[in-house]
């Protein structure tokens, strides 16, 4: 691949609604369309239940392996919200209650029906040596520890805390695309594919089959960094479509 | 847990247009609301791109792991599908085309416009040893080698190919469940699922948050493949409702 190595990232989601369908993840498509326009290559997506070990395990595989983390998921006041300890044990530093949280939630339910009880302070709950994520929409933050960045697993919160996180990193340059429909099976465009990936190393070429209500047929996408190098492989695919 | 051990599973979501975000994964949500009903456990979902070593090391890892492991996407003709190679070597099986596998697309293609050119015969490589899982919608085969399942990406196709593989998994004790409306936000109901997990260790109490429009509550579930069980933990939980 003659293209710059980009940084890259995974994402953990963490509950057990996703894995036993109850609850359809839209978290990961979110994060994943975002670190598209930002040019960080996502790499691998996990989902774990709420069980620590599994937590700790896939927390640690993951942050060893990749530029950045991104968590969602089991940072509630319940006692199936164990993603902060679970980050706290994989880095292997202490969690307590963390003043600057504690001041958040404090300010956020003065004069509200909420209290702030021992549950709710569950979620001030920081690991050590944490920077805090904002969270504009109900207050309890999320937090960065080393390359994880853990936040909520409620869609709307999520998107918030993810929006503060963007500008904290290093802008990379953003991903390219061209989208074409081949207008016919998989089958009948894959050796002009072949030909034109090993023709243009710095274009990454996609190929996805999909019925359209009456056929199959084929999209087709190219991707890069590299505006010249996209463009003339998208030259290269409209012209072996024409004559195939 | 006092629960029997039930047979547990992963699923590994195979492709780069799921990490890019521009397609939506909703084959693990099926696949997950599938083997619900059947009893088994679904720990982990992965999602890898079209990268032959990321495949091989999932599927290693999984396969050690889990009783069963389902993969989805990877088997279609063109160079980006690289799911039966990667199987074929985490297994260390040669990967050749199947008579089986060729007389189906022989017969699929036979009168019709497509031809079973040597794209198209890519989809007829089986790992040696490995059962051929029935395709009802386009022809080419998915394949069961050791424990893992191999299907196609394509919605439609993966479905028909999983009703295929139901037929061939034991029968497992399905998991009951118990949805409850706290009708509160979560810090005020933590306390009392903390009590109540530690009463009914049987009985698995899942707890989330949403936003109903104008305020934030939360839904509570039990579940529980022993009915009584799960029966003396929901009178429990209703009580503690209702006083609290």
């Amino acid at each position: 691949m003659s293209q710059a190595k980009a940084p890259t990232a995974a994402v953990l989601v963490i509950g057990d609604e996703i894995l036993s369908g109850r609850t359809k993840d839209s978290n990961s498509g979110f994060i994943a369309d975002t670190l598209s326009d930002l040019g960080i290559d996502l790499e691998e997506i996990r989902v774990v239940g709420d069980r620590k070990d599994a937590i700790i395990e896939a927390v640690r595989a993951l942050s060893e392996k990749y530029t950045y983390v991104f968590t969602t998921g089991g940072i509630g006041p319940t006692h199936d919200d164990l993603t902060a300890d679970a980050v706290a044990e994989a880095f292997g530093v202490a969690l307590n209650v963390d003043p600057r949280a504690r001041a958040i939630l404090e300010a956020r339910y003065e004069n509200t029906d909420f209290e702030l009880n021992a549950a709710r302070l569950r979620m001030a709950r920081i690991p050590e040596g944490a920077e805090l994520i904002e969270n504009r929409i109900s207050g309890a933050p999320g937090f960065k520890l080393g390359n994880v960045h853990v936040m909520a697993g409620v869609p709307a919160v999520m998107q918030a805390m993810m929006d503060a996180i963007i500008e904290t990193l290093p802008a990379a340059a953003a991903m390219l695309s061209e989208t074409v429909e081949a207008g016919r099976g998989e089958g009948d465009v894959a050796a002009l594919l072949e030909t034109l990936q090993a023709d243009h190393p710095g274009v990454r070429i996609g190929s996805y089959p999909y019925h359209d209500g009456t056929r199959f047929t084929t999209r087709l996408v190219l991707r890069s960094r590299d505006g010249a190098a996209l463009k003339a492989a998208r030259a290269a695919l409209d012209a072996a479509l024409k004559s195939g």
